[in-house]
Parts: structure tokens; C-alpha cells; sequence
């Protein structure tokens, strides 16, 4: 009999859930660290890219060149990890896929790791960078998982705020956009998720938060006015307690009359696509996004 | 009370032999796939290197770029994997570990994934490229754990046999130089060790010669003679069963003439250095080598 092929990105989540359990008083530099320990062998390495380290808002950053890219286009990937967690390192290779299949280049950038307004701040300085070094704005997309995904649509209303021209696109992977958390599938996902239950959220998003109003439009996006900004395309796990709020950002979007789209990946959890390359619905989501992307960037 | 510092490398072998005791029925391919998985995360992004993929004998192969580092100064670094497993990818942040303490650019190179004398045949066609690019072979130096550390030896003594310039140096980390596993520490390491069992070396060693004598020479360095050879520095980990070769190989070196240095590290097992970055013992390791390599390669 032919074995089942295991679902590696759910047992990632449960391995999470169970190292919480074993030892309550994890703090987040051991998440953290699992995180960094783990998550990277979840993705293959694409192969045919190359990955520069730069320096972006005084942090590491990583270009991640895929061979006989054009060089006038980009990618700004900002990575999740809810906060706590997450690296340019851990999404490497799953950003050196979407890259691969684009056929354009990611700056994969970091962010400091406290609370809310910095990551957003950062990300706008890498946003604000691309543009210095002379990069169109009609050719930079962004793309974020997450948080990162969070933070990359607050960085494009923070730069709408600055009067700053707006990138061609957002791609947003299982965004996490609302600090107050309180979207039923929370409930109605909580038999099929596997780690972020409301009461993990909650705490993430109180320590996202800091001073912040759960409902500061640029800390919970969910909540903002999104009129005016480029498409936007959002794939989310159909068994993810988040896909609530994915649901919600996209009917915003599109209520505010941006061109916004979302998929739904039956059976899937949170950022599966960092299965890439060892699952072809992971594969399947990546093509997706490489195929939406390039025509907005102006490719063929 | 202090938690106990886990030993990653020790669970790495341990979940190997696991494994295999729950399904004897693995295949090399499933082997190889659980190495690509797993051992990544071993290992930490040493940050401040560039990976540059580029290509070799027909197989992609990896620079690792230190910023700042001399473009004339390169470590040929040859994976190892019992044959069976590893790449280019599982070895990165190992190699580029040892690149950036050393200052050195690595070559990180695979080799098709045959028998014997194929993965010689093919790193000698890597090191005749560095050449054929205009290095100085005294600013070459070679390095390599497990197989891949006899490799990288058999393929010096296949580059005297072609009268070919000889590398400056040779960093054999756990060599596995001996396709006769004929060593007592097979035996007397038994209870240390995790996964390296005379059984398995044997399977694999099978598999590695192919139609091949096991004292062929270029498959089992251990019965070649070293006269003639560069400063070799082998490290080895004094839990683990291959133990009993490394240290037969400095002797022979030595017998030959050849400048040769071995260090054990109690405690550890087979190739501990792909724990550089989350391990002391790995970090002093990687930093030895660098010590030992710089003034091979004529520098301060």
C-alpha cells in the first residue's frame, strides 16, 4: 500500500504546539531558535539563485538573485514568524522560490524585533531604499507571510501616508492583519489548526502591540482604509484559524475598490508554501503567485 | 536549575538510526531525503556570506563568498553524505562557516551520486577547473568531512598520479578513508555512537565501491601512499566509530613524511562541525581550522 504523503508543514506546527506544552515557560528567544532550528528544512533550496547579504535599516538582508533575472525588478519579501521569530535565513528559501518562479529578484529584508510601529517603519525604509537606488515603483511587488504579510500592507498605507509612489503589487501569504483577534474561524478553525490557537494570537499580538490600539489601522490593517492601493492577491490555509481574517482583508480591499483576489488552499495551514519544493501544493501556490505577479511588474 | 545543553548532532544520528529501525525497508532516496530535511538545521547562517551558484563537472556547485575575502585564495569543499545523501545544500552553512572564519571563499561541489571512482573523477575535475581559472594551487585548499573528506583526499593523490600541482592543504573532517571497515573502534566506540555502526558502513561502503577492490587506494586512502602529500589536519570526534581510520590516517601520513595533524574531540560524533553556529565545540572546531589553514595559503 502506498504510504501517505505526510503533511511536513502540519507537523512543524504540532512539533511548535507540543514544545509548548512540554515546557510552559519557553521564553521567545527559544521560540525563536526552533524556529530558526526547523523551519528552514521545511523548504529545498530552489537551486539557480544566487543569495547576496546587503544591509537594510541596519540589518541584514539577503538578494536573492535568481540566474538571468532582470535586474530592474524586484520583490520586497518580508518575512513572519509572529513577532517573535522568523529571519531572512528561515524564509530564504521559501522567498528564493517565489523569486525562482517569478523570474525576478527578492530583496528579502528583516525587521528590529519589537513591537509595532518598527517593523512597519523598516520595512518602508527598504521600500523607500528600492526606490533610491532607482528601482519604479510600477516595478517593486511586495510580498509578506504573516506578520510579514501585516507589515508589508502597512508599509504601503504608511507610504501612501508619505506620499511616497505605490508599489505594482502585494502578495500577501496567510496575512495576519488584525491585532484584535477576533475572527470566528478562530473557533470554527480550531479543530483543524495546529498552532495558532486564539489564546497563542493573543499573546503575539500583545506583544506586537506594545502601547498600540488593536485597532491602529497600520498595526491591524484588517482595519484600515485600503482605498487607492495596488492589487492585491492573498492565499491562505483552508484550515487556518487566520483564514477569517484573510477573508475579511480581501472583501475590504475590494469593497475600497482595489483589485483584490484570494485563494483558498483546502486542507492547508498557516505559510504552508514554506513546504516549496517538497509539496506540490506548495509548488502549485508559488506558480500561482509567479504567474499573478509578473504581468503587474509589466513582464510577459 | 540549569537545563542540560542538548547535543543536536547526537539526536541528528540518533533520529537517523530511528528511522531506520521503523522502516528497514528505506531506500537511499529516502535516506537522502531526510538528510536534505534534517541536517540544514544543524547548522546557523554564519550571516556575511554570499552564495553564488554556478556549475561544475555538469552539477551545480556553490561559492561561499566572505565579505572582503582575497579572490585568489579558495577551499575546495567536497560534501560528504555517505554516498548516499548530502549536497551542496545540506553542507552550505557548514562550509560557509568555515569560509568566513578562515576569510577564505569556498567551492562547495557535489559529484554525481554513483560508485566509486566517479565522485573522485568529478572533484578532480573541480580542482583541474581552479586551476584552469588561474589559482595558484599553493592557494588552494582542500577540505571535506566523512566520504567526503576521503574524496577530497583520493583526489590529490589522482592529481599526483596526472602530474598535476598539488593543493596547499587538506582538512579531513571525520574522514571515512577505509572501505574495508576493518578499525577496533567500530567496535570499541559501539556504545557512543549513534548511527555509524559497522553494519551500516558496511551497506554503505558496498554501495560506494561498486566493482572496486576496498584497498583500492583512491577508494580507500587509508591504503595509499601518502608520500609526497600537503600539511593535512584531520579532526575526529571521540565518540564515534569512525575514529580508529582518522587517527590510522595521521599515522600514515606521518610514516610518509607528510606534515599531518590530528585533533579529537571527546564527546562528540561523526562530522559535529555541521553543528557550527548552535555548538562551542563545533564554533572552536571551525575556528582551528581557520587557524591552521590561513598561513597554508600564505596569509597573516
Amino acid at each position: 500500500m502506498a504510504r501517505r504523503k505526510p503533511d511536513i508543514v502540519r507537523d512543524h506546527w504540532r512539533g511548535m504546539t507540543r514544545a509548548a506544552q512540554d515546557d510552559p515557560d519557553q521564553t521567545p528567544e527559544e521560540i525563536r531558535e526552533r524556529v530558526e532550528r526547523y523551519w528552514p528544512g521545511l523548504t529545498t533550496d530552489p537551486g539557480g539563485v544566487d543569495y547576496l547579504e546587503t544591509e537594510v535599516a541596519g540589518l541584514p538582508a539577503l538578494w536573492a538573485v535568481p540566474k538571468h533575472s532582470p535586474e530592474d525588478r524586484v520583490i520586497l519579501s518580508v518575512h513572519g514568524g509572529g513577532g517573535v521569530s522568523g529571519s531572512i535565513y528561515t524564509h530564504r528559501k521559501m522567498f528564493g522560490h517565489l523569486a525562482k518562479a517569478s523570474g525576478v529578484r527578492a530583496l528579502i529584508t528583516g525587521y528590529h524585533r519589537t513591537a509595532y510601529p518598527v517593523p512597519v517603519e523598516d520595512t518602508v525604509t527598504a521600500y523607500r531604499g528600492l526606490l533610491d537606488q532607482g528601482f519604479d515603483a510600477g516595478h517593486i511587488a511586495l510580498a509578506g507571510d504573516s506578520l510579514g504579510a501585516g507589515v508589508s500592507l502597512a508599509a504601503t498605507l504608511r507610504a501612501r501616508e508619505l506620499g511616497l509612489p505605490l508599489p505594482a503589487a502585494l502578495m500577501l501569504l496567510s496575512p495576519w492583519v488584525d491585532m484584535t483577534v477576533g475572527e470566528e474561524t478562530f473557533d470554527t478553525n480550531r479543530a483543524t489548526e495546529e498552532f495558532f490557537y486564539k489564546e497563542v494570537v493573543e499573546i503575539l499580538a500583545y506583544l506586537y502591540l506594545g502601547s498600540a490600539d488593536p485597532k491602529d489601522p497600520l498595526a491591524s490593517p484588517l482595519h484600515a482604509d485600503l482605498s487607492g492601493l495596488p492589487p492585491i492577491y492573498i492565499q491562505a490555509g483552508g484550515d487556518e484559524t487566520l483564514l477569517g481574517e484573510a477573508r475579511r482583508l480581501a472583501g475590504n480591499a475590494r469593497a475600497a475598490g482595489v483589485d483584490a483576489e484570494i485563494e483558498v488552499f483546502p486542507g492547508q495551514l498557516h505559510t504552508f508554501q514554506m513546504a516549496a519544493g517538497r509539496s506540490k501544493v506548495s509548488d502549485d501556490a508559488i506558480g500561482k503567485l509567479a504567474q499573478w505577479v509578473r504581468p503587474k511588474l509589466q513582464l510577459p
